[in-house]
């Protein structure tokens, strides 16, 4: 049976393929797209999601538009990574379908409080904003979902700052409240993300498939490698946010160590840090756990595979 | 025209004062009442809430029950002043309505986008939990109330540490959302509601109404007169709420300053301090002011009025 | 018998005023003067206080240079006050003596140790860095010192901020440290400060004098007059600095309240403020004190008698 | 030509190995030893390593007694690692030697200034408290000394809590001020020193050099053993401050990164963390820089190499 997924994220190149692997992947069963404002505005992002689905074929699920600011702090955005529209490369179409009617955080709480306990997993792509919102708004989602595979922070490893990543330090009270719920939350970070370069070859087996999706995405990661080049000097761009879809779909390409997770409030020079306490074996009982290494190459066999399952899409 | 507010309350022996001089007083039009942890758990004071609503004859309008924790830190109750039922002395009847089914966050919202722009002002009387999570759930609620005035902060005084108030320091993240939203807004704090003492005198008077109501609101001021002798050192109780009340009733029974107003967030001897900038006058576009001083002589009066209005009450 | 007092200091237009004061009441001893960066750099406030030792006739007592940056922080200066020289106005003549070859902290640890125990007061009126470098290297001092009284923060004023002193939010770290050493301590903060206000009549009364130390002052007064019209909006400039040197003169010019007293270091709004516990009666035996009124007249008559007493310095 | 040192160090049992070291290899010249409170209280860590002095035979360098406690903080020991004494295990022998007469400091800032510019190197192997006063009252030895050696912090290992290291977390003020001080620092923190770990065959070769000296190191390290074993599940005790020296002695068994260094000084979760910033390679003139890896066969010659050159040791 394929998995019951909500994906909340912020469009944004790799969420994206995110999108793009969610919907192709025959082990995922897509809920609900939501947004939430980060790589850009959520006007932006929540345009880009619906120029997305249209690009990919997906128009029987939900998209709902979510916060347009962090819970505590003041909005950042990343221009310098995913561009003005925050997702600057391609030629983006107009959306084909409507915005539902709710707030993400309305859509997300009846999504999971809908179907069966136990059923549903959260994967957050972007700032946790929605997700906070929905736990204080609805505190018994956190017995009902399945559990929260999410793509942000870092344990050895920051971007945003040395010791933070932009997810989490945009509204790391937020992220405090997610990774601290109790519910059954596994953190991919750029420990593990890291390791999810597109190199030559994935652009080559892209290019390859030939169809209108994959030159798109072909085009999403054309733009994101001169990004990474130029803002951080990567010779390769790490594709992070179908990290999380790919754990969804097969947990045995990652390498995940359990150990208590939470999210430095307060720190002049760590503010935003996800603290991992890796002293000591955590016990069976602690329900955070956090990603430290990828299968690359049987992670872009996903997103391949995703690709070609999704064909050529009528515009 | 009587001026139309939510009251957003944790009772709390002065939040039931508040709600009395709500009902009672003919320029107050009570929209909704909703309810926050705080003196006690949201079990506790939403029951409480229900329970005086019986005693003081309120059974028109919708009260729902809000967030049973803060937006980012842990639980934190007062049974010291507000006794184990968060409402100690007299004895409670079973409530005679029934909760509004929506969450106290969505009736706040749907009333104040229900009613005209400008005309409904929010009354806070506890922890800003809630008001926090409906301005970033619904942001246009900033937009559209007339103002806030909130029971809650000191600029001179503190009571839960040296530098904090209760309301505020049990979920400062809260508190800075709404005291920075941009809305009008007016602090009631300490400065002001430690001039609202209840005096031997104002307990004779109340006495002598003779009613229900009466002999019920006596009762709790009995208790609470015992809770601050043995907690603070008080002679006489501070009845902190209902100044907040009689501020929206009759702003020129409050001495009041404009000036920037913000949270601290960090601090250690000084974690959920109330900050006003008292340093230049503030322009008049500053949205925030601060109460410094009552006219405790007409604030009795109203409260007496009202108690005298309400009459006697059925059971 | 005259008190016995170290003034560490940053001439600085009140330094130069308390510096005065020191030197013309008979009932002060002035052991030591030292230098700390605080309103310009070391090497401009020690020259500066080396010129007004000339100006004022003074010649029998060490002067020491101190530290030249806070204990953790970076360094701050205050030239919108004091101007570039850190004591602009009157013009300076060149020193005529020549600094103690002794760090001030030496200088103030050995003049310490060298005296009776209980004799020595220290008083400072720039940030608290040699003072606390003193302590910490010498910790014997906090037993054998009389006692400190310190110009410095404020419990309802600020001046730097909202909520804080420059003396103490420029060095919060080393305030800390002397706030909390144990000795007896008196805070001399903005709270009374602000009643030393130099009037037309105070100015009339210093003019009057007509010698050249009167004059010098006179054109200090002017200056820092004009300072503090144009930065902060005051109609006559507060004297901070003598004010501490007459509470060790005559302590009944001045109210304290005893209190609790610590030092905010990690603040957002509310860094480097001076907090007090006034929410209950200190107990006899709480080592710290703040003033918290001035009776203005007889500080003023103090100041006089003292540049009286000074009469005329050849230069 | 050896290297120049002075030792400031809390013995404790590493510590101890270090003293030994230091003493024991032809490459270094031990100029002066000065004690800091950390493992133990300062008294205790000066009786320990008055009586290492003994057990080893050196007789000849100054030892200072040092700071009683951190600058900012309370004093927090180790007694679950070090034992009551700070150097449980072995019989401690009287001291032989006495204590110069100067406080720590002023041997560190005595020591500096007398030798050439660029000669001495600075090897704390405890909290920086002397190190950091040191620098704040004669600035000048930041340009004097050749390098700080230092043992302390961990880029990505923690052990006092999840992210800080026991020297550095203690008195984080003063590792802040003494890792930003602007001299070429090498931080060899917990990444090198869980390299280093006496493990049966050490022991075994220590044994078999048969000496007084060596029978007391084995009793340390037999004590450390059981402390790591039961504190922190350690099979091997990690033998964290030799390491320092031994990168004095020989640069290449260690692999250094340059980057910038800082210390957390208001984190909640990460207080004292040493924050590396290895996003990018850092620029020739980063002053800073931190090691990585040890080669841990020839660390451990090194050792076994000094032990046999102290040979036995008259008591
Ligand atoms: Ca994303
Ligand atoms: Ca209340
Ligand atoms: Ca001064
Ligand atoms: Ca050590």
């Amino acid at each position: 049976m394929p998995e019951k997924i909500i994906l909340d994220c912020d469009p944004g190149h790799d969420d994206a393929v995110a999108l793009m692997l969610a919907h192709g992947s025959p082990d995922i069963e897509l809920l609900a797209v939501t947004t939430v404002m980060g790589n850009q505005t959520i006007e932006k992002v929540t345009r880009n999601a619906l120029a997305v689905a249209r690009v990919i074929g997906l128009d029987s699920v939900p998209f709902a538009r979510g916060s347009e600011r962090p819970l505590v702090r003041e909005v950042e955005t990343a221009p310098d990574i995913h561009g003005e529209s925050g997702l600057d490369g391609p030629v983006l179409p107009e959306p084909a379908i409507e915005l539902d009617g709710r707030h993400a955080v309305d859509l997300i709480i009846d999504t999971v409080m809908a179907h069966e306990p136990g059923t549903v997993t959260l994967v957050p792509t972007g700032a946790l904003t929605n997700i906070a919102l929905a736990v204080r708004r609805e505190p018994r989602i956190v017995e009902r979902v399945k559990q929260v595979v999410l793509m942000g922070g870092g344990v050895h490893i920051g971007n945003w700052s040395a010791t933070s990543e932009f997810n989490i330090v945009i509204d790391p009270e937020a992220a405090h409240i997610v990774f601290t719920a109790g519910w059954p939350l596994t953190m991919v970070g750029l420990d593990v993300t890291h390791q999810a370069l597109a190199t030559d070859e994935v652009a080559a087996r892209i290019a390859a498939i030939g169809t209108g999706p994959a030159r798109f995405t072909g085009e999403l990661l054309e733009f994101f490698a001169h990004s990474y080049q130029d803002a951080q000097g990567f010779d390769h761009p790490p594709v992070h946010d179908p990290c999380a879809v790919a754990y969804v779909i097969d947990p045995s390409i990652v390498r995940t160590v359990r150990a208590p997770l939470d999210v430095e409030l307060t720190g002049t020079l760590t503010l935003g840090m996800t603290v991992a306490d890796l002293r000591a074996p955590a016990p069976e009982s602690c329900p955070t756990q956090v990603a430290m290494d990828l299968d690359a190459d049987r992670f872009w066999d996903l997103v391949i595979d995703a690709l070609e399952r999704i064909g050529a899409v009528e515009l």
